[in-house]
């Protein structure tokens, strides 16, 4: 008889936002004349700017004549004219030589930082930060490199990193050995950022250890100082150890659009074997590429009008979360992030739990934001809001906050 | 050290399409004037339909405003809208009763089919048929379900099952036992379909074997014959057996837009576990959903307009094939499939190999088809031809034919 993947059912059932959602949908159902002010899921709220949505108009229109229908994209890895702007505004102007060709487009950082596992065989240890984006535990526990979850939630045979006040959120590396090392910065949940000291640490370790870093820079568009590094690939040496994940999603609002892409390096081999050709394969094989539509929209983002666009919007985003990091700090609270990072990693006052701290806010202030635990046991007694939501809706939760 | 999937690297390197190009290519340049008629990829060529079209546009123009705006698909198997006129339209008007709930929006059939596999343990034995669509023996390859290839490219562990003129490209349940079995009906590539009768003894089978079927119906819009069944699910009890997979990519030219869905009923279960949920848990971890506009896309498919437009397209692609079928009839050759799918699987004359018949007809006449040897050793002595060209250049091939 045909058998399930045992490893499937290791994960936890209850994944944190279906747990977020049912409390919500209980408190509403509870009060139904409460006006909830969501902080939680890190979705934006800012709608496309004007060139993607010209982009994309032609786009459709180019898609209704036969002279112009563009069927399966015959590169497998993305249209050249997407693979060329984002080398030439994303990498070069940072000093990173990039070949388009070493570009490949995908639908999501998160189906990239999930699939990428499939490369390598069962048998690499893998190491996260605690807390952590729940993406990289799961696909870890869904691939079986794991045993089963403890009580804490933390599964057997994987490397936690603890992401701490004490270092700033941000791990050194692990004084055992592993071989694949997933790092989002800036980050998810904590909204911390590395420098190029401890990225060029991580690159050291990785090239000492022979392992791959998975870097996760979905929200470098975020980072407000110049000298925080957007990509890995400013560290000498790491395009010979880092994969590095991308997405349009926060950037440029596309969610509900999805588009994404990942660099995989010529230059990182394992052994002999380019990780680069056994990514192309695996996408051609088991993806076959994203809309044009879409595509022609994520070109739009590197005109000059829609980079203009997209950093008005950036800038909506990141003005919420240094109202959020004043206001709450001038009530008294302990706040990180948001300031390269579009969350807020908030301190629970005395003491609390993170759900105790969630249903609090839910009862007495109906704001939402996700229990720090969520990401992992380091998590605990922490709180993570987003800067995503409407500017009004952050200034009423901010009076919401004050009142209580 | 870090150590890749060893399964990746027991993949035939030279995979079909690549070959085919390579060789038109090399033609190309040693004959710069040639005019190449493509009959190989089955890729689509008209462009999409005008309702299609006109709901592309309002859904870009909904991203474009705040209140109308859509991030991420909470519900993670894809928009109600969509999900509720596939079930209505698709599934009723054949006596399926299908509810919306399990149905999952992807962007690809192909994603899907390959995906599928990961629900399952190691230890399965996959059945598929030869010749057969690649991605299934890749996938099941990259899944490490099978051992290396032999010299004619059959890998160890898999169950092949002979589609040949004898058994009218549709294969009986095998002797022995196993437990996932691909079957595409109507087939690709050689466009063969399946009774009523064909598909009742597999349903019996997978219930007696406790198998699973992973059912493509990819090509169903293309069966004429209202006997013929377009789903799985038309065979009593086939809901506790089968998982079926569809897509928009052929029925309303998605090629280059990407929409597909799954069908995975609640009645399907391996021991007390729902492979629906097992399915949803996969796609909401490692997937995030299809664009928005791209769904309402889809959805127009649906409307009165939509279902008018698709079945003119659908036309021109069948009468293509009746053209192909008559008149490589009247030329002697011997021509199976193109009546309910848009392939049609063309014996090679006077016992040629496929591969020296694709180079005899590039060669003289400049005609560009798929060698059957390349979907599996029983395709030799094949050569699948697709209806997708355009009308004029599928007259002109037929010309070239005919001076052959």
């Amino acid at each position: 008889m045909a058998t399930v993947n045992q490893n499937y059912l290791k994960l936890k059932a209850g994944y944190l936002f279906p747990e977020i959602g049912r409390r919500v949908r209980a408190y509403k159902q509870a009060h139904p004349e409460a006006r909830i002010i969501r902080m939680g899921i890190g979705d934006v709220t800012q709608p496309l700017v004007p060139a993607v949505i010209e982009g994309m108009h032609r786009a459709v229109d180019q898609m209704s004549r036969q002279e112009t229908f563009r069927g399966y994209d015959d590169s497998g890895i993305g249209y050249e004219f997407l693979r060329k702007v984002i080398a030439e505004h994303d990498y070069k102007p940072r000093g990173v030589d990039i070949d388009p060709d070493e570009i490949i487009i995908s639908d999501g950082a998160k189906s990239d930082t999930a699939n990428i596992q499939e490369l390598f065989g069962p048998e690499n240890v893998v190491a996260v930060a605690d807390p952590v984006y729940p993406v990289y535990v799961d696909t870890s526990v869904m691939a079986g490199r794991t045993g089963p979850a403890d009580e804490k939630g933390r599964y057997v045979g994987l490397v936690y990193m603890p992401a701490t006040e004490a270092n700033g959120f941000v791990p050194e590396p692990p004084e055992c050995h592993v071989d694949l090392i997933y790092l989002c910065f800036p980050n998810n949940p904590t909204g911390a950022v590395a420098t190029r000291g401890q990225l060029a640490r991580w690159v050291e370790y990785a090239k000492a250890e022979e392992a791959v870093i998975l870097f996760d820079a979905a929200y470098e568009a975020f980072i407000a100082d110049h000298s925080i590094p957007h990509s890995i690939y400013e560290i000498p040496g790491a395009r010979e150890v880092a994969i590095e994940f991308r997405s349009f999603s926060k950037t440029a609002g596309f969610t509900g659009v999805r588009c994404a892409f990942t660099v995989v390096p010529r230059a990182l081999k394992i052994g002999d074997v380019e990780l680069r050709s056994l990514w192309i394969r695996r996408q051609t094989t088991k993806f076959n590429g994203v809309s044009y539509i879409t595509q022609v929209g994520a070109a739009a983002v590197y005109t000059p009008e829609g980079q203009a666009q997209i950093r008005r919007t950036i800038k909506i985003y990141m003005d919420n979360a240094a109202r959020i990091r004043q206001k709450l700090g001038q009530l008294g609270y302990t706040v990180y992030g948001g300031i390269h990072a579009p969350y807020i990693w908030l301190k629970t006052p005395t003491g609390m739990g993170s759900w105790e701290f969630f249903d609090l806010l839910l009862e007495r202030i109906q704001v939402v934001g996700t229990p720090g635990v969520g990401f992992g046991p380091m998590g605990e007694g922490f709180l993570r809001l987003t800067a995503f939501a409407r500017p009004e809706d952050v200034d009423e939760a901010l009076d919401r906050f004050a009142r209580l």
